[in-house]
């Protein structure tokens, strides 16, 4: 169970990171939207390692065939099914923590729960899992823009390194995802430097949408915040999620923390945005903002206390080709999970009103 | 949509704020657990107002009956029924805001969404909500009891003010629901403060799980951060949610953020708990951790700007018996939200395994 | 589990025949459909017992309250709540049956599955549950109108006797639903003749929609097939459905049941509808056509074999005020069934196409 | 929307008949079933064309691959994907009919449902979809054998030649799988003549289950009964369902139909199977029994009248490589389909009561 996602745009992701292949089946796509392997690509390189001297020397292509819901370049309304084989798997390396459960990892927890795992490069747990993620992400913009409304998103602070200006444009042009190139570098500098200390960094990563439609969210379980909260927290490393102003809410007096309405150009906006753009759990029609918290990563080459199966201490050292912080990667898979709530919910409400589509009310 | 929570532990609520009647329905008890109604009533009665002078002096007796599901003290398996009656409700003062959209509520999003609303207290996004979360969380928590399980939540901050000590038996003794005797003195002080200058406070509930068994969650979309995420978020005036160390292990080094694992008395524990309970989205046994941010009630008094339908600029103070700060109040809330996805998560897990249940894996 | 049924629009039933109260929640509706307590009366009154002669003299109001997702008389799409309490219970007669399994009844199979159970009157697998799915499917009806579409049945066979004309008027007119008055008049009969003699008759119920939109239903599981089958076999007592030709087509050769095509002003027509309105699991626009089989009523009052909880054999007579023929209250169900059946497709069809609603293609 | 199937034991396939390939993914089977490619070739066999002369001459090796989930020869918990590349695909024939609506085929219905869709071989509504059952079927198998539980089929019936006697020995070593070799040999014959004719067949197939547990279903609307109604008329080609004695049973008295209850050696039992094995929706572990109408092959080489998308009328000749009558091929999947009802609901039990695995209740 649970590797499903979405109510009607729903996912469906499957493979282990030493498996023969891993992929993705996407339901409920509707027809009539063009899609070629290109617009998945586009997006999965975006993913892949061995981009950078910042990211694991990996040799992952993670090259997306399409097998089926796409005919002469048009979607139909039948399930996408995308795959990627594993190349460049050498396993052997994981033979010596066969027995023994490395912290940080889910190796003590999904013994415990199945009594069988796949312990090779972390198996079903591995962030090699959110290629499906990306692929199918790649697809639910394409909904979105049907309707004018993009996602992008990029590292905020990474190994305690804030960024201090924001300018769009920086983004895709560092190796740390950072809108400051200042930051930017002194980020890469601190991954390079945790590195060769054996070590690795977590940071923050924040996504937007922007062009929203208004009113997409299901009140009271599948607020749009709901929505972002468990598909934010499913990604792996991440440990927290806030929307608009989150945790720095708390400490504002409400007059302070609403957002005022006003009219611009004939459409309602707020004059503010602490919210984050959804209000009740519906989008407001300002840019949704989300932050998550992305742990360091889990595997470093300093020995950790440990145990092993037969419950005997042991000293391990993860060695392998990690990525010493995830959090620039961590920017395309949670940008396609914003995504994809946000197509899913675009789906569902054309079924909000009798007369849907229709006027906005007066 | 969006109404329902859980997948085999499942409730449905239902009414407004202002209608006759509110209620949930619980789908996928378990037979066999003595219910009666005073389990249910003992934590409505942690949740309703009037209970001091902190919350709204509305007089919401919350009265649960339990109309199905229980036959001679006992859980049948069928579905279980609760419905309360609203009484002491005054819809007129409402008949003012029929036009106007509130800052900081559902009413603008509502509007566009449905086109059709309930404006009376908030209707359907009306908190009132939430009396049908706390009721199916006291059941949840029977089914957790069973297996040595407890959930209980504090108020971590309140209006800026920090707890600095933690003394469990006294979360239940003051006002605010404080660990810290001396920190709840100031947030009821602050609250008092807040509410004479027409304005309210925010905060940060946290909520923990004692007992917890090994290898709650599935991966990967529902797995137990996850699900935490969603049901966090649901709760109304929650913009954040931290699992475990949150937003502040981002600043740790891996070395640092990982838990090493040890053996004690015969069982696999953590040295530390930075991960708050869960690896790889599956509960480790350690005390699942979890902190929401409560944003400071959007019903101020202080005049705020806002539109109404007509896309007229208006001025708008709103009047009415509001919570200063809901914190205290979203204290059960949180709880049974934990508690019910804990609950849901152990009846799922009994489908993990073939010989299920089994020996701990060798 | 399994007491909620649709994908969007989607109802809950709750509540045991000798409980304090059933009801149902309706989840999904769209906002904007005029909805009147009369709306679901109507319906309901067409259910309940104590009509005539022929059904059991058990004196249920079966008023319905709608207690939510309805302000000013127009849905809201909040959930939509309805609730009637039970009166006229008398559960005493219960008492010499609860721990013996009555024959064709559910006591043996629930005593099994949970352990423990309400034995009086059937509990949760009383009939009496399909109050719920009645009120339910007055709301989809809304929803089919609103398109043009209409839901109706009729008995077509009852104790072996089968109608020979067919003359919609007569439908409601008769004490069995049957569109033939001269059979009607033989039906009644023969219920009579059964009921003297202690024992029960089945039949045949035939349920069809007409003005169907073309395209609803999902392939492959969600066919209008597939959920009409589940639909169908939900209701109690129901032992079989066909669609179409049903079992018959299964003598006819391909080029005699295919429907050929043709063009009637405009739009395209099948030129016969062995099919029964669907084609590849989706709606061809044809009058959908559905047949049930109902089983005798399963409480005679004829002495039968069985055994007790303690596996002593035990001989039983069924008292009790039992219709003798369900045949006549199962048209309103089946009727309730499909009309949901429909409204849920109706709503998923809007997420078929990106274009939705397009024109049709060309 | 419709591509997945159960709730806990849950498939989804995708892929179309032309496309490069067809699988499915199947989640929620528990770890630590034993499983091979070997298990599930076993099943596909049975189903492929080209084993006779009864079926169609296509050269489909449908050679399954096992993608994920399973880890040195036993499931992992994680969801398994198998896969076919489609071979022996010859699409040039489909060309003529690219826009024109093939009698008793979706392609008139998936047109106005998405506007846009694959026309070779009938694309996502192909029969070739089944494949994706019987994989999915095989694993199902697996988890009823874990507890002596088996299910078969067998066709009943086919051009109205009923069989009269039964040998389950028999089923097996004839072409149309028929348990009386005597009427196996009618039934060639008239499949052949048909054939000859440019014609085809329907009949009807019977599934059943031995040594099922007692309690599987789950009331109301996801009953044993109402699952199975879904999953026969979910596959292509059945036009109607019955459970035990089904439409027959409604010509019995109720004092005929039910089945009294008796106890050999210590269980409880009936007397008689009228019900076909459920009684309330629930598995009374008697065997199950299930019939369904399969409507004879659409494809016919005769001319039959239609129309094309410019609304022309039409006359079409279907030729092409088709199975007179799918009865035979029918029955691994409709046992598939009851194997997979079977092991969802197995799963889903093990809620049903919070001591489960109890001993049976006193």
């Amino acid at each position: 169970m649970g590797s499903s996602f979405g109510r009607i745009f729903r996912l469906t992701t499957w493979g282990e990171s030493h498996g023969p292949a891993l992929g993705v089946v996407v339901e409920g796509c509707p027809a009539g939207i063009p899609l070629a392997t290109g617009d998945i690509q586009l997006q999965l390189d975006r993913r892949r390692v061995g981009q950078s001297k910042v990211t694991s020397p990996r040799n992952e292509k993670d090259r997306a065939e399409i097998l089926s819901g796409v005919f002469e370049g048009v979607t139909t309304g039948a399930p996408i099914s995308m795959i990627t084989y594993n190349a460049d798997v050498d396993s052997s390396k994981y033979e010596a923590i066969r027995d023994i459960f490395r912290p940080g990892h889910a190796d003590y927890t999904y013994w415990m729960k199945y009594g069988h795992r796949d312990h090779r490069g972390g198996g079903r747990s591995s962030a090699r899992e959110t290629w499906g993620r990306v692929a199918a992400g790649a697809i639910a913009r394409k909904i979105l823009a049907h309707q004018g409304c993009e996602v992008y998103g990029f590292v905020r602070e990474l190994g305690g390194i804030q960024m201090q200006t924001f300018d769009r444009d920086e983004i895709e042009r560092n190796l740390v995802r950072c809108p400051d190139p200042v930051a930017a570098e002194q980020m890469v500098e601190a991954i390079g430097a945790a590195k060769a200390d054996n070590d690795s960094l977590g940071g923050v990563v924040e996504v937007r949408s922007t062009g929203t439609p208004v009113g997409l969210g299901e009140p009271v379980y599948d607020k749009l915040d709901a929505l972002i909260g468990q598909a934010m927290l499913s990604i792996p490393a991440v440990k927290a999620v806030e929307i608009g102003e989150g945790f720095a809410v708390t400490r504002k007096r409400g007059s302070e923390s609403n957002d005022g309405f006003t009219v611009e150009n004939g459409r309602v906006r707020t004059l503010t945005n602490n919210a984050g753009g959804t209000l009740g759990g519906l989008s407001t029609g300002e840019d949704i903002i989300v932050r998550i918290a992305v742990k360091p990563t889990s595997s470093v080459a300093k020995p950790q206390q440990t145990v092993d199966k037969n419950l005997n201490a042991q000293t391990i050292v993860v060695e392998g080709r990690h990525d010493p912080s995830v959090c620039p990667r961590a920017v395309p898979v949670a940008e396609a999970m914003l995504a994809i709530v946000l197509a899913d919910l675009t789906l569902l409400n054309r079924a909000a009103r009798i007369d849907w589509p229709g006027e906005p009310p007066d």
